[in-house]
């Protein structure tokens, strides 16, 4: 039984993500439809990109991920369809899989892209506004179903990819940046274990606020404490133990963070 | 497979509709549930029923709707199930199948309501508060189970339908009303590509704002521009592009809109 | 098809869920995964214990309840399965099954507790922050496929159980405490239709407002009115007809109130 997961800026509210269910299920009526999340702040590509690249390692092989933020639907942006290492992407070519696409490629895996131009897999009538159910729910459903990704349209070489921040060296150890807010409050940041491996981080500076509890768990340290430690795939968070960080230092994406290492 | 949706009042967080599709799965194992809507603002049955109609006609044959937006459970208004066309409709007889109906009428397909008198088809204790879990999430189980519409309950013709305002002609063009906001902030009128046909919309004036811009697609203007298209459902709807209209203007539900065409 | 239940404190934007589910549909590719709750207040463990109580009863025998609300992840609190009469648990030895425990035991039944400490079981690398993904999705998944209790850890007889507030009597009635307050803004009180039994509630006291309108259903009086009646679970509720309760009169969980009887 093959898996199709869904990300969208739509909401629960309208039924739209519904809608694109019963187009998935009209045609592939076996499949395991998983929400990623329908809560993407509204054409937030980069924010997509990031829920998406975490999430997609831990699905099986074959699972196809279709990602609707879409500001561009009904222009001449194409539809996408590629295949990252062992799982699909499916949506627009706007740069949802950029991340996903760098995991893939650090790891030696090969990735194939194709621009969706063949209607006879669409719905039979397409709007310029709802290409989530028009095109990309049906061509999910067929590939599920069997129908190779050469036969849904034409391969291409150059999806569109996104400028991600990188984090820098300073003369006392890194600068970096807020890349996501989650629903407790964490603090995300764009240090990865990989950049830090072995140096040992003794203060964060986020504003004019100092943290110098570093910690391996949020139990580690009292309720109210704010604290450091790396998030569950691998990004150095900010955290109020069992309070809500984002809010009480009223941080944002975007903004730099100082990492005082030795 | 069968698949059963579900729209509700309920919310995500108390837990009803995950006993609702407990209680559907003890009795059809194999049923794909689906969730169609579950933040139909409380007792708002014009709402449910806007959303229901939009999203049917993209589920295969045979899929059961299974609405609970039910003020007056526990009193003397009827418990109902329904054909409409190829699917069925599960829920309490106050209105909900109205425009679902009107379309199905339409096509010329035919519809059938049964008051769902069978006890037997319920769980063995009924509340007087909860009937989306004692009455009408076992019958839809049965019902996709192969139970006949015939035995869930006695025939009736006489279902409740709720009066739905139409648009009017004026002598320049159209006068009609908002009937949804979607979670992207579209306000959507009930004036649809039914209505304007080939008459050009040069205006619409919502409150003292005036719109000019009729586009196609969102990606048509820059951001931060008011415009006019029609939905994906063929609904004409007021948009700011990559913004929220519905706050921008301060509009609510049943506010007027006036269409100058030519 | 087995069926696995989750609740958890995660909300539904960061896909934190939708990469449990990857996880369990990788080693568990036919089980029906049902969602209770995912906005659990952060941290709300009694939260949490309250809708899992309520909600299990509805659910057919062997059904598995993943339940992450955790603030203690990645200290020495243990990680638990459990099997309650003919159901499972699986998530953090907090107090999570206390009131449905207490249930299980009111009725007779059985229970058995199993401290998770078979690694082979969980993913090849577990994170100090989300156990969740790390362990109890997989464990789920594997209680699903047909591993028993015993060999996924080691059996344990004292489970955490938290203290819940009891009603007691007065000499005219009862007092009793505010414990949950749903979406609809309900007001949902710890006494219940076993305390009260034949005794006819005349007056609830919340604070300074009377509450005399005793009805068996929503719809028995007109919109606006405060009532009060039993949830379709036993627990005496104070509502407002068609309105928010709870917002009304500003209530919060662990508010008195005072119920006269004759």
């Amino acid at each position: 039984m093959s898996i199709i997961t869904l990300t969208t800026d739509f909401g629960l509210k309208d039924g739209n993500v519904g809608v694109m269910k019963g187009v998935i299920l009209a045609i592939a009526p076996e499949v395991q439809i998983v929400d990623l999340s329908h809560q993407i702040s509204a054409q937030n590509i980069l924010e997509a990109a990031f829920i998406l690249h975490r999430a997609a390692p831990y699905f099986p092989d074959d699972t196809i991920h279709v990602v609707v933020v879409d500001p561009g639907v009904g222009t001449d942006r194409r539809p996408l369809a590629a295949r990252l290492g062992p799982q699909y992407f499916v949506g627009p070519d706007n740069g949802l899989i950029t991340l996903w696409l760098i995991h893939i490629e650090e790891k030696g895996l090969t990735a194939e892209f194709f621009h969706l131009d063949q209607p006879q897999y669409w719905l039979d009538e397409v709007s310029h506004v709802f290409h989530g159910r028009d095109i990309f729910s049906p061509v999910a459903a067929h590939l599920a179903s069997g129908v190779l990704l050469r036969e849904l349209g034409t391969a291409i070489t150059n999806p569109v990819r996104l400028e991600f921040p990188h984090p820098e060296r300073t003369p006392n150890g890194w600068r970096g940046e807020v890349v996501y807010l989650d629903s407790f409050g964490n603090i995300a940041t764009n240090l990865r274990f990989e950049h830090l491996k072995e140096q040992q981080v003794t203060t964060v500076l986020l504003d004019s606020v100092r943290i110098t509890k570093m910690v391996s768990a949020f139990g580690d340290c009292p309720p109210g404490e704010l604290v450091v430690l790396y998030s569950s795939t691998g990004n150095l968070i900010i955290s109020e133990v069992n309070g809500n960080a984002a809010q009480r230092l009223c941080v944002k994406v975007g903004d730099t963070i100082e990492v005082i290492v030795k």
